[in-house]
């Protein structure tokens, strides 16, 4: 039925995207990532707002075994409970001041990375933003940056692997509607 | 056509509100947003992620007039270049510490605004996230949180406005995908 599965292929509800997200922290399945859906992860991740349009977010689709291997090395080292996904992507930024002399390339980033959570989502991966254990220490970011041949005015600040969970994962608790949102 | 209308109602593609979204800045159409779609916004915000599930991201969803017009004034006088919307949030965070002793929600709220906007665009509506002219200065935050009855605890952080836009706009250039994003 050719229809119906371009049809699934196309629409992704938002909404279902949003609600659906969730961090993985389990095995990936080897199912490799083919390098279209990485380049539409970018894509999402290069179509966030940065304010006053600076654009100081950039970013890394990674399907190398030997680099992927090294990052989650060196995330786990750090802390992260989490395997080695047959993709990724390093989000880098550039430290730089974009409205009247305030930095906002953490907002930058963040929008990035929540357009390319949902868009990991939309096409049947799992994934989860991995930052503390990226920017623990300066000697990590620099043996990201090293292994990424970066030049000095880029700063790795996260590391999102990409892959087909090979367990069910569960979304966290969250607190109550109205606990967190109110009218007027 | 009730089918098709309600097909639409029901899906919105992921991708295509991830390349839709737009900050726009002109004039609002008067009609209002029903509390339900403001409901669903406000929804998908608290559905973003948070550094070690702290969900320090609060929000709080306009639709009275008054405050509507004070917050419109507030951002105006700081420099926003828009107009009074028909509805709108405010984002609110408490700046506590998530992970290892250092403070994530700029990144939780960040993440949680990216969302609202994905939501904004799929239900048809348009935004602008307002943040610099709304902590440009403590006296401005402190108005908005006499405003809002706010506890001290909680900080005002940026301002979406929401409304079905009056005038076509443009989305801004974007550099070229090869200036932004590579492979390993």
């Amino acid at each position: 039925m050719p229809l119906i599965s371009s049809y699934k292929e196309e629409k992704m509800d938002v909404f279902e995207c949003i609600r659906n997200r969730y961090s993985y922290r389990g095995r990936y399945k080897n199912t490799p990532v083919p390098r279209q859906d990485l380049e539409k992860i970018l894509k999402a991740g290069l179509a966030a707002p940065s304010a006053c349009n600076k654009q100081t977010t950039s970013l890394i689709g990674l399907d190398d075994p030997a680099l992927l291997a090294s990052f989650t090395d060196l995330v786990k080292k750090n802390g992260f409970e989490g395997e080695k996904p047959p993709a990724g992507v390093c989000v880098l930024t550039r430290g730089i001041l974009s409205y009247r002399d305030k930095p906002f390339y953490v907002q930058d980033y963040s929008a990035a990375i929540e357009n390319m959570l949902l868009a990991i989502t939309g096409l049947g991966y799992a994934s989860c933003w991995i930052e503390g254990q990226v920017t623990e220490n300066t000697e990590t970011q620099e043996k990201f940056s090293r292994l990424l041949r970066l030049a000095d005015d880029y700063i790795v600040v996260a590391f999102l692997p990409i892959g087909i969970p090979e367990i069910e994962a569960k979304h966290p608790t969250y607190k109550l509607f109205s606990e967190r949102a109110w009218f007027n």
